[in-house]
Order: C-alpha cells, then structure tokens, then sequence
C-alpha cells in the first residue's frame, strides 16, 4: 500500500522526514499483516481448513513485533524531534493505531485457533452464511480504514466509521441466530459457542477499524471524536 | 487514592510539575472510577440488582470524558513542554494507561445492561458461586494494578500481572461449566449465554489490568515488556 501521506509536511531535516516515512511504511506493513490475518482467519473458518487456521493462529508473533519496534521509533522521535502541531498529532496517531491494530492481531488469532477445533465438525451448519457476510463486511471495512490512514482521507475515515453500526446489528442477529440453533439441538452447543466467539471477535475487529477512523480524524482535523456521535462526526466532513 | 510517584523528579518550573501532578491525579480519579464501576457492575449481577445495573450501564460517560480530556492535556504537555527521559515515558504511560481504562469501562458497561436483564431470571443458580469467584479475583486485580501505577510499583506490577494466566483458568473453567448448563438444560441458553459474557468481560478487564502492569514496568524500568513471557518479566523485579 503507498504512502500518501498528504500533509506530511517536507521538514528542513532529511533524516526527520526519513524517521517520520519509515515509521509510518512499518504502520502500513503492520496494517497489512493484520488485515491479511483476519482474512485468512475467516477463511479458514468458513472453508473448515484447519491448516490455514493453524497458520493464522500462530503467525501473530510478527504483529506483536511490529508494535513494539514501532512503539520504541515513535517514543525516540518524541525524545529527540519534539515534534509539534501537526508532526506530534502524527505520532500520538500512531501510538494509538498500532494498539488497536495488535488488538486486531489477538482476534484473528483467536479465530484462527477457533477454526482450528471447528474444522473437524461435519457439516457447514446454515448460519455460515450470515458469518460469511459479517466476515466479509468486516474485512472490507478493515481495509477501508487502513486505506483511509494511509490516505488520511477524513472522508473517507467518516464514511467508514459509519459501517460499525451495520456490523454490530449483523453480530446481534447472527447471535441470536446461534441462541436458537443451541436451544433446538443442545448437543451442538459446544461449536456453537465457538462460531459466537469468531462472530465476537469480528465485531470487535470492526470496533477497533473503528477507532483507527476516529484517529485519522483527530491527526487531519486535530479534533478528538471519540465518544462522539456519527453525526457529530460527520459535520467534520470536507 | 493518594499519588506517590517515586520517580516523579521536581522541575525547575514548578508550573510543569503541577501539570504531571494534575494529569496524574485525573488518571487516579479516573481509575477509582471504572474500579468502582466493575465493582458496582459484578455485584449488580450476583444480587441481581438491576438498580444498580441500569446505574452502571449508564454512567460509563463520566469514564470516556476523563480519557478524552487526560488525553488532550496529555498532547499539550508533548506539545508545550517536549518532555524527556522519564517525563516523556510518564506521558506515553499515561496515553496507553487511559485507553485500557475506558475499555475497562466498556466492559463494566456491559456488565451492567446484562445484571438489568438477567435481574428478572427467577433463581441464582449454582455457576454463581465460580462468577463471583471470578468477578472477586479481577476486581482485585484492578485495584492492585491501579494501587501499583499509584505507586510505580513495579514489583507489584509483576506480581499483579501474573494474576493474570490464574483469572484466565477461572474463566475457561466457568465456560466449560455453562456450556454443560446448556446442554443440560437448553431452555436456560439464552441467560446463560449472557452470564458467559459476563465472564468474558471480567476475563478481558484483567488482560487491560496486566497492560496496566506493563505500562508501569516500562514507566520505572524503560523497557517495553509487552509480548514477553512472566519469566522474563520478573528477572525485572527488584
């Protein structure tokens, strides 16, 4: 994914401008692991490949080693750059974005071991197709914001924000969904159980897309939107 | 909760020193609060007192005000005072701190609106017993993180991050217990579904207090322990 960072401004220092761009190339390599992760994740759930699930559920040690390489870059830059104004929101960005994305990391581990154990059950239940969507819609808004921050379109990082609320009625329905398929035939509880949590875990990945939002909007806008109603976010709008 | 920061050195502005002390007793008040509100939130759901429930779930605002406004005094001591050395990791500390407490939050939120809606379920049954044991152990692990960031404590905040591996048994162990609930008695799925989420929350409130711990260990020592075993971590200890 290329940078375009729009209102990286050219510093009178080469070497600033470099640390700020390699700093953000690892935040765009990051976002890309995860997003490959969680795509992989639900692959391996809704195709029952215990194998690609296997590798999911253990390739999360290379997003975790990210964060902490790019935690240490960012608060070096603070320490020696003090950064101001638009180069500081930057940073805190940053900081911020990496949280959440490690976050998004741990989930699709999650789902990983998940599909693991439910590989081995024998038919593809009917509800695969509501998890199917909400994976799809999930992923796609995944991206969207990754594309959005790396863009940092406010537009665009408004407009995708908005898909959360779609997504968290799409994991209430499939729950109940799954309440009833566990009511009807009990034995199947315990993989049921484990499709609610893969479901759980992409609606949080859509929380945290989510925030990654809400924080390209604070770096463009230096307006802090969280906790902010949608509408309130979208007077933001250019 | 009276602020000792050990390491908190006097500055030649006593202006700048106020502004860390200010900062530092809002992310105080800031953590009695979603202790109080996990407290209020687990007990509300054993004494299925929905009261206290509806209490809970709506007073989460005062917690998501405190982040947004920790976190811009935060942004204006980088901006103002480009702080170094200890000063700038107490300010990171504080950023990454405040995000696991308003998510903290969100999770005694839920605890909350699912005690009001299990309130009206006729019989404490018998998984009560290990959920209030589960909900004793991260309450008290939230205060004892909260007590070790007050102090910058770091041996207890290895001590209190270990508890956490403990509260996840707890919570497997209560999960393998619902999951035979319902297939023993299919017509309880419904509420015994939302006291597994219960429990997740509970579970999750005490991975955002280990992130706690381990902010507190980079904090004193500098050194970024997240992803690593407690092995490691305790070769920190004093």
């Amino acid at each position: 994914m290329p940078i375009e960072i729009l209102l990286l401004e050219q510093h009178t220092s080469q070497r600033y401008n470099l640390e700020l761009e390699n700093v953000l190339n690892k935040v765009m390599t990051m976002g890309g692991l995860v997003e490959k992760q969680v795509g992989d994740g639900v692959r391996a759930l809704l195709e029952a490949n215990s194998e690609l699930g296997e590798l999911v559920s253990t390739a999360d040690y290379r997003v975790n080693l990210l964060e902490v390489e790019i935690d240490e870059e960012c608060t070096q830059i603070l320490a020696r750059r003090q950064p101001a104004a638009s180069d500081l929101r930057l940073v805190v960005t940053i900081i911020k974005t990496i949280t959440d994305l490690e976050r998004i990391g741990d989930e699709a581990e999650k789902i990983g071991r998940f599909a693991v154990s439910l590989a081995t059950a024998k038919s593809l239940p009917v509800y695969y197709t509501d998890l199917r969507h909400l994976g799809d819609h999930v992923t796609s808004m995944l991206h969207d914001a990754l594309d959005a921050f790396a863009r940092m379109d406010v537009d665009a990082a408004i407009a995708t924000a908005a898909k959360d609320l779609q997504i968290d009625k799409e994991f209430e329905s499939l729950s109940r969904l799954l309440i009833t398929h566990m009511m009807e035939d009990p034995r199947q509880v315990k993989n049921v159980i484990k499709v609610n949590w893969c479901a759980r875990s992409l609606e949080r990945i859509g929380d945290h897309a989510k925030n990654v939002c809400e924080y390209v909007i604070y770096m463009v806008k230096g307006k802090n939107v969280r906790h902010t109603s949608l509408d309130q976010m979208q007077k933001l709008s250019t």
